[in-house]
């Protein structure tokens, strides 16, 4: 019961930080109260949604209104705070980090429990952690972030291939999900405290999207 | 039968506005004929395809051929009588707004058949009337409109909530439905006509999306 | 046996030519590898899911990893080869227009063996094969291609109604889905070769998105 509900906190601060992430960038472009929320809750819970589908399950969101409940929460914390919530820029990329963590984890054990095998297991786990900000890049029409910057959606896969690792050589349950988020929380620290990215892949000048195909 | 009648008319009006709002979008951005054709269906069948995916029931326009009928009859109008439709303004406002009115009806009482709760219901009703707008705004590389402007899918929130009240109070269901409508067309109206609007979420000017995780 | 591996052999092709020009795009706007890659593998596989989806069977790609392979050999081409890619521009011109005409066959063959009618299965044949380079297209934040330029999306609709005269005629499979490729890669061809286009639908100019509704 104490574990269920440090989980249930787990994944309510990273619903939140998921949620003000998308908020802020919706606010940036004007976006009414309510555009804000919708913005803010694809963020949260876009990547779990898409995970389902994929997976042919329930969307997670719809059995419990409690990540509807937290977006309201953090929409009111953006509306009331605004200001103040930007000095905490740390403290919400740490619960992103925290919540990436716990999400990726969720979305690799729900795959392996519908029988799909370890590398769909990744990918969810990816998709799971990052398909909601790509979303949000989408309706807020720019170029979705994480495939130009840090390091996001790949430490997902480091975390996935932590999972299957430490799942191969027969660790605990709570060992595995404890390390597999602790090292895609440690390579998004490490990827934003020291600027690494990966490569950019180099265009050609005299190529524009409307010469190619 | 007459009143199935009825509520096919009304249906295939709201199709056909939809399809339109989509179709002359698409126009001001020199799609061809058949981009046109692809955004306008999108816009008219999109929600509730949304809605049915996380449902998990068969897209209902995959059922019977009408709705991509009348969005064909929607671009031959455009291609015919182009100028002369813009005059018709008002009167696409209204089939929208009446369209609206139905589909979020549909879109609750369909959520509730599946068996989920009143909250997933209403959440549905605004999909259903709302999502494909989005979609079109995003294929057209637009933001989307009705996160930054007048009330849309507040009015099927609103909607949703008048059909909650009713089913409460042990109204019939065709009364329920009229009413759900009724104040979804209503507040369109008033929105529109008194330019009615949810407050903008204030940005910060040294926020960019680009700072920001 | 030998067909078998003649048709796969084709799939890949067309995977590969279809993740290159997401690739390159992607590249095009200053992506990072795993951007690119991501990119790559949506354009290959995103109208195949977006079919499955729909017709509510598990997505293709997550039945056996060789799309995510072939996706990685692309971008490893790209990465090692990219200005060498570019003088090949009409050999991946043929390639697409072959895993073209296969995927839209898929596409119909899937949804038919599912139960649905003939004109769900030409469109879910459409869908097969051009959703992916709408999606790439939204990703990269550019109005879809498809939508303004040549002939793609109407080459599929071509496809399928030749599988469908075929079908009607009591033509042997093989021949209907030879025939069906044929006339998609043809259409192709001489689409691009002649600069035949479908007529721009003309916008108002006194049209701006953000007056209509």
């Amino acid at each position: 019961m104490a574990e269920l509900n440090f989980i249930h906190i787990i994944d309510y601060l990273g619903t939140f930080a998921f949620a003000i992430s998308g908020i802020r960038l919706a606010s940036a472009k004007q976006f009414d109260w309510f555009g804000a929320y919708v913005v803010g809750l694809v963020t949260a819970i876009g990547g779990g949604t898409i995970r389902d589908l994929l997976l042919s399950v329930t969307p997670f969101w719809m059995l419990q209104p409690s990540y509807l409940i937290v977006t309201g929460i953090a929409l009111l914390s953006v509306i009331l705070f605004g200001k103040y919530l930007i000095r905490l820029k740390n403290t919400f990329f740490i619960f992103d980090a925290i919540g990436l963590g716990l999400f990726v984890v969720v979305g690799i054990e729900k795959s392996l429990a519908a029988g799909f095998p370890f590398w769909v297991a990744i990918l969810m786990g990816m998709i799971t952690g990052s398909a909601g900000g790509v979303i949000r890049d989408i309706l807020i029409n720019e170029v979705p972030l994480i495939f130009r910057k840090d390091i996001y959606a790949l430490a997902c896969v480091i975390g996935g291939l932590v999972y299957l690792g430490c799942y191969k050589l027969s660790f605990r349950a709570e060992i595995t999900q404890l390390l597999a988020a602790i090292s895609i929380i440690v390579t998004r620290i490490l990827a934003v405290r020291y600027h690494i990215s990966i490569p950019v892949l180099k265009g050609n000048d005299d190529e524009n999207p409307s010469k190619i195909l």
